[in-house]
């Protein structure tokens, strides 16, 4: 296999983006990464697309063959495909773009997450983000994914795993860290209380301790990595990919205060960067419910389980701490397309270990590590780049 | 990149399985692969599904994660994914499990395409469909699937590239290989009376010029050459896997009366191969209209342009003639569960080069392929298989 690199990034701001459609947000993303590898176009061979529903969003399948189209690679017959594992949509999608570069398949490629969720109803779109539960077992007897959340944060809070506030805590920081992301959907830190006195949505958790319903892309260009100075001066390493699954619905685990699958994949990724979790200086998690973002930080090993909230509340995920932890505000702050949001991760690892993280710098970071879930921690990603 | 080779497949039946739901046919399907491939399951590390809209379809979407869980795989927390392309999802996602496996990252692959589309109105069904083609500059417009292939199909006629009657007889051809396909949803030979003397759906194209509503799934079992002799007596060898885009909507094309997609997948596939479109022996084509089986016929150089319909009406695409074409029924008479299709093909073109056929068995096939489309020619991947 071959080492693969990330040459180019871009995204849309991240928000309710009502003056842009689904086409408009995936290509300006792509022309953005592209411009920033110094690509005219001509040379992509490949794309990847990381989607979740658009067939229920906007009425329209078959999105890699649209992307490729409005790009202007159809007339190049470059090939394109979407990726769906429902959260972990766009870090899958990235995955699949390593693993083309890696095999030989494929020398220069794009690949893209993007979502338009704002225009259909609530109601609808509930009802499709439900789709990545167990449809059969869970949605249909009324669990949402936030009363899924929930009953994870109760036990966690019951077995002393992290108080509410520790919980809550994961907000603040990934705000802190938004209001300094131009892109970010919220741009504004918020306190303690914030979180704690507003609207509950499922007890324990209020409408701050959730990420918004969100539109926007993001797109990151990989090449070998032995080619990657021609097209970037400063190139990022994909120092590993790794993924894995786990149950569909949260009633079949025996534990439900660790996420199975994030352990599983950080174990992969880590022994193929040949790195330990503490070599870790900035990292992207899936902190779609506060509550997930803890039990990421503890199942990457970030932080010891049953100190990651006490960590958080203490300053050591924010820049400057022990990790940076969401740097870009996180799915909380910065938003969550869905399908855009694993690929989001990426470009703002690229920028920290590139240096070009402006006012979110994180000091001398060599490796960065991104966690992208799918459903309740059915399906995780883990992704380490690394400084060269 | 190492050589892949296939050592297990499977399928369920074809056709309204108003008695199984999607899981069940996934798994049924799956179970069947591994356990032709002498698998317990524990030696799996990745999956693959090929699915276009189990969302609408079923209200569920993350089925990766889905299919892994109910076979048995989270606990060990086997990666697996979606692709979506449209009516080539199957196609693509057995792509991407060969890529997996050539680049090193996986080494048995389970890859499955699998659809449910009977569990939904016919009004819902048709909006399904045409989300596989511009929504924005087709669909909405009124134009339907059908509608754009009746458009290529007066064309053709127009160009004197195939009579009516020719076109009719790629239905003819199909449904007299399914009527020897236990598993085909129309087992049942038809003349050409039968095409033309039924309903219109889209003028010049009547209900048996149009592939049926099914409900299926296919699965096929994937590992490095070199060791496949220890799961399978006879591995059959994947000499190649393409794949090329063209633009989403039809209006956007300089010739409706050729796919260029097709032909630059398969220019790139003979080229993997090292083989020419003469040494094809047994084809299965994406007939979802009869005009697009003509057209893939002469995309593919199977037969020279403006001579397929003659030579399908002549019986050179028979059993015995110059290439079997769908010896499995194709779309027409095997069925067309989307996602599946793609993964059905490649499960009767290695029956064919094991010659485990049974009636349908082809003589002395050494070379077999498949090509499977998303949209009208958006997306088309073509896969060469090889007798060893």
């Amino acid at each position: 296999m071959r080492d693969v690199a990330i040459i180019g990034v871009g995204t849309t701001k991240f928000g309710e983006l009502w003056d842009a459609s689904f086409r408009d947000l995936g290509i300006e993303a792509g022309f953005k990464a592209m411009n920033d590898a110094n690509l005219t176009g001509s040379e992509v061979d490949g794309m990847f697309i990381g989607n979740m529903s658009s067939g229920r969003f906007i009425n329209q399948d078959h999105i890699g063959a649209l992307i490729a189209d409005y790009a202007g690679m159809a007339s190049r017959n470059v090939p394109a495909m979407r990726i769906e594992a429902a959260g972990a949509s766009g870090g899958m999608a990235f995955r699949q773009a390593v693993m083309a570069v890696a095999s030989g398949m494929n020398n220069i490629v794009v690949v893209g997450g993007a979502e338009k969720m704002t225009d259909v109803s609530d109601e609808a779109t509930n009802s499709i983000l439900d789709s990545a539960t167990d449809q059969q077992w869970e949605a249909t007897m009324g669990a949402t994914f936030a009363s899924l959340n929930a009953m994870i944060a109760r036990r966690c809070i019951y077995e002393k795993i992290a108080t509410r506030e520790e919980i809550a805590s994961m907000a603040v920081n990934s705000h802190a860290h938004g209001a300094l992301n131009p892109d970010a959907q919220f741009r504004k830190a918020i306190t303690l209380d914030t979180v704690l006195r507003s609207s509950i949505v499922a007890d324990p958790l209020t409408v701050f301790d959730c990420a918004p319903i969100s539109d926007g892309a993001a797109a990151v260009v990989l090449c070998p990595l032995d080619i990657a100075k021609k097209y970037s001066d400063r190139p990022v390493k994909v120092a590993a990919s790794a993924q894995a699954s786990d149950t569909l619905a949260l009633f079949q685990r025996k534990d439900i205060t660790t996420f199975a699958a994030t352990s599983a994949a950080a174990r992969t990724a880590y022994s193929l960067a040949k790195i330990e979790a503490k070599d870790i200086s900035v990292a992207e998690v899936h902190d779609h419910f506060t509550i997930e973002g803890i039990l990421a930080l503890q199942d990457l090993g970030l932080f010891e389980r049953g100190k990651a909230g006490k960590a958080v509340m203490d300053g050591q995920a924010a820049i400057g701490g022990k990790v940076a932890v969401n740097t870009s505000g996180g799915l909380k702050a910065r938003g969550h397309p869905i399908g855009a949001t694993g690929v989001a991760q990426i470009v703002e690892i690229t920028k920290q270990l590139r240096g070009t993280a402006d006012k979110r710098q994180v000091a001398n970071a060599r490796y960065g590590l991104t966690q992208n879930v799918g459903g309740t921690g059915s399906a995780v990603v883990v992704n380490i780049l690394e400084a060269i």
